[in-house]
């Protein structure tokens, strides 16, 4: 067997794992080192390949791409700093637990860090924030270590969507020649035997189910927390297990339980703003918290749940087997799948009739809701609270929302409001970054049809050279950006009462002209200056093939002052009622 | 002393170290966190603050400033994926030895690894890659804890500069609040004692000098290899060097030594072209080659080199004591200055009269340049080595290139030939990445006036963000964008030769016109059809202030045709040339 037939049956047997274990997509970057790979992911009927120039951007429109489609998606790139770029989306990809698998190609072994190159040290390289990490051998001819290159694919795939799903790296030591034979390329390698693998889950004995369910059974005071959860089957069994428990559920945006077509009597949509006042957090100390997915948004929430200290007890259900209590008052660390645990625990809880408790929490709630829907109704501007709720009326039904980190998730988590449309919100909140939303958002609207990305302008900016797969893929998205030309939270936060070098600091106005952006990418832009143009221009969007990008000039000052008067205006009515209904 | 008070003198220490160990610039990039140093930075009347949004383009930027100013820079962040978007810059770094200082500001330790927001693991982040890594104590109170962050940070900085300069990295965890008290902060911090540091070179014993010149005492057929070298006193010391061992010296065009006011009989800049025929070689093998700097970019001459095997021994010479052997056929390692090893060696030495075998060297270089030169007269359009030809002849005087990986590189050493005009070259050949360019030319340009960048289209596209900092800090750039749709330098390999997906995997043209990029970021641009009107631009473009696009659409195809007939034309003419000599 020549060299060429050897090093197309390795890399051919490689790819056939992947594609065993589920893989559809691959996003590539263009290289040389990486070129029989590249080659052969083309050639595969099963693979859909998608370009991407620059590593970043790839790295999280394959973040985006497997997201949505709840699949391990693949990324190729070539030796040297090309890999270095994906770096940021392997770490959120790890902390938000989506299954990505990282193939980099290398340069042989004799030609490293002797000054080759292209050549850097790629073992490791991404350190503790991948699941696994393999260095293959030299491409070998012989069935075993054919046997041995599907099964490391299989292996890396399956690891990657593990209990703790998360990113993989696969580094290719790979010689010239380096142009693999294209007749029939997978001919011997689909027959290679292989083993399939069932993904098991993390389950907890029955005595603790039947513990849990007991200490429940004597508590009308308790609460559910959902965080940041997108699994299939999730909402449904936890509110079964919420309605049986009369506990209410405090529910994220990125819980995906302010949507759908199901009762939502139970999920609070609104804590965020009734729980910035003491006397209600007062009224409200839970004795018992079960806490599902990443931490939720809100700040407010985040305070409530520290306050309750030792008064009340906290169960943290976390089907990764991670310790996702960022409050440090767990009393009690679950490890078992969250929909299971649900489905387990309810059918062992007597159901409680109508408690006094839930009813304050809903009452408040529907309140709440009231004070800010008159309240953002009243406002005339095209601000950004305002736009975002104005976006969340016109989202059409099956709608998939990709929210930009900083300022927009948090205005979402105010204005969101629950809905019988079916509407996905999707976020990078592994680590909050806001580099790569861009290419996250494109690669999910792959996925799902109508996509809006609410982004503001430096998050816009930074990943720019996403949009190029828009173009190149006809992707459809519509692109909401809320541009206060510079970095919007920090007006939020103590340092704006230091004048001084402010804005040279951290208000970064950047004075860019993104119509020009616009351009570049072939894009569809339209700067909205008013409410009635801005109802227009979603619906115009939502019809509009490719990409769509809707600008919305805004004020930083403006938005801290809507934010403030609202929680001034929640926190003196319902004060105001909470003393009224005391008196009574 | 109050929280603010201490937090305010720990951050002032370690600002107040780099500043006594010669730092002078930071590039930050905004965020929350690393609030209290970004304040102190811009406070400091001796630093020079660049804000920079990408983190990817910021570190970049730092790392052209560095290499254009030979002195370390800062770089900041707040904590998150932010930090991680530093990585390729800090490979670079790490690999072409430039030092930079990464301070990334972290959760404090009781917030990491609990899903906290914006908390990853920041420990070792950029694991192999960086010198010196410290994770820094919370700010404390007291004269040890400030004189333990002062010398924290003049250790950094040290570290950077030492032996094998490279990237560092500090990590500070800070507790909120956040803020520091902005009265007089540097007052008690620059009157902590400290240490001065004079940072040592790699030096070797006399007795070694003397076995060296003895060596080369007996050898006729010498050779000096300078790749890529930027060190203060080094041309004029290896020049000394070769002229006392009669050893013509192949110098890459990174060397510095094919520009400047001083005698290049010695400098052999067209090996590229002439050791590509196996007569040449086979006529040129040297007995004794003494090699200097990282790789040169020739792909000839490591052939050369390599096929010399055991007849001929080679001399490494690495004053970062590392292993520079890319071909492995060194047979002596010396670590040891570059310049001091020179000096040192060249009094030991007894001066050879001109010899035969230096006389065949600079007469075949001299035949050489002259067909290089009078083929790429002829040629009449714009076609890309023409252009970077062209630009060689029409550079003012002290003029700066920063070339782009790929293909500039590659036509640079083609066509930059031995001139009197002094003109700085560099580029980023330390893992040889086309990410990252426009930034680091960028960083160059603040201290290099005027200086042209020469790139491709996908280089450009990689790091368009990076325009940024040309348009806040009115950087003065002039870019010539050889625009040829895609990746260029594959059309020169193998799988050129498969002409299905070629373009999909490969060739990868975007179709953008990048003049809507030069009006995002307020730049002027021209598109250049023919020479003439290059030659206006360029000089157009000298004498303008601020960011200067002129971009040149070219042919890959051209491209390769261009080459492959410079190449037969050299070899046919020097053939002739040798079989007449040697019937002479």
């Amino acid at each position: 067997m020549n060299w060429q037939e050897t090093l197309t049956e390795y890399a051919a047997s490689f790819i056939e794992g992947l594609v065993h274990t589920g893989v559809k997509e691959v996003v590539i970057s263009p290289g040389s080192r990486s070129t029989p790979l590249a080659m052969l992911f083309v050639e595969h009927q099963d693979i859909q390949v998608y370009m991407n120039i620059d590593e970043r951007s790839a790295s999280f429109f394959a973040l985006g791409l497997a997201k949505a489609s709840d699949r391990p998606v693949a990324l190729l790139c070539t030796s040297g700093t090309a890999a270095a770029n994906y770096f940021p989306a392997v770490i959120e990809a790890s902390l938000s637990r989506v299954p990505l698998i990282v193939l980099t190609a290398d340069r042989p072994h004799e030609l490293r860090d002797i000054g080759a190159p292209q050549a850097i040290d790629q073992l490791h390289l991404f350190g503790k924030y991948v699941r696994w990490f393999a260095d293959m051998a030299l491409p070998e001819s012989g069935q075993e270590m054919l046997k041995y290159a599907k099964t490391s694919a299989i292996r890396a795939a399956s690891m990657a969507k593990g209990v703790l799903p998360g990113p993989v790296h696969v580094n290719f030591p790979l010689r010239e020649p380096l142009v693999p034979k294209m007749d029939q390329p997978f001919k011997h390698a689909s027959h290679i035997a292989l083993p399939y693998v069932t993904e098991g889950h993390l389950s907890i004995p029955f005595e603790t189910y039947k513990a849990v369910a007991d200490q429940c059974s004597d508590i009308e005071n308790g609460l559910i927390v959902c965080g940041n959860i997108d699994k299939p089957g999730f909402p449904e069994a936890v509110l079964a297990l919420a309605n049986s428990l009369g506990f209410p559920i405090l529910a994220d945006p990125l819980s995906q339980l302010r949507s759908g077509n199901f009762e939502k009597e139970m999920v609070i949509d609104c804590y965020d703003a009734f729980l910035r006042s003491d006397k209600v957090k007062e009224k409200l100390k839970p004795e018992l918290v079960i806490q599902f997915g990443g931490q939720p948004v809100s700040k407010a929430l985040s305070l409530f749940l520290k306050s309750l200290g030792e008064s009340s007890e906290l169960l943290i259900i976390d089907g990764g087997g991670g310790w996702r209590d960022p409050n440090r008052t767990g009393t009690h660390m679950i490890h078992c799948d969250e929909t299971v645990f649900c489905q387990q625990l309810e059918p062992l809880l007597e159901k409680k009739s109508g408690t006094s408790w839930k009813g304050i929490w809903i009452d408040l709630n529907q309140r709440t809701r009231n004070i800010i829907q008159s309240y953002i109704q009243s406002i005339s501007d095209i601000e950004e609270g305002k736009s975002v709720s104005k976006l969340c009326g016109l989202l059409p039904p099956d709608s998939t929302v990709y929210i930009g980190n900083s300022m927009p998730i948090r205005d979402m988590d105010t204005y969101f409001h629950n809905t019988e449309k079916t509407v996905r919100l999707i976020a990078n909140r592994g680590a909050n970054g806001i580099d790569g939303v861009v290419s996250s958002a494109l690669g999910a609207a792959v996925h799902c049809r109508p996509l809006f990305l609410v982004i503001g302008d430096l998050s816009f900016f930074h990943d720019m050279n996403g949009l190029l797969a828009a173009k190149l893929y006809k992707v459809n998205i519509n692109i909401i950006l809320l541009n206060n030309d510079g970095g919007g939270i920090f007006s939020h936060l103590p340092q704006a009462e230091e004048g001084k070098n402010f804005e040279l600091i951290f208000g970064t106005p950047t004075g860019l002209n993104f119509e020009h952006t616009a351009m570049l990418y072939n894009g569809q832009y339209t700067k909205v200056l008013n409410l009635e143009d801005l109802s227009v221009s979603i619906e115009e969007a939502t019809s509009n093939e490719g990409l769509n990008i809707i600008e919305i000039p805004t004020d930083r000052e403006r938005n801290v002052q809507v934010h403030r008067e609202l929680w001034k205006q929640v926190s003196w009515e319902i004060i105001s009622y909470l003393q009224s209904d005391e008196t009574c």
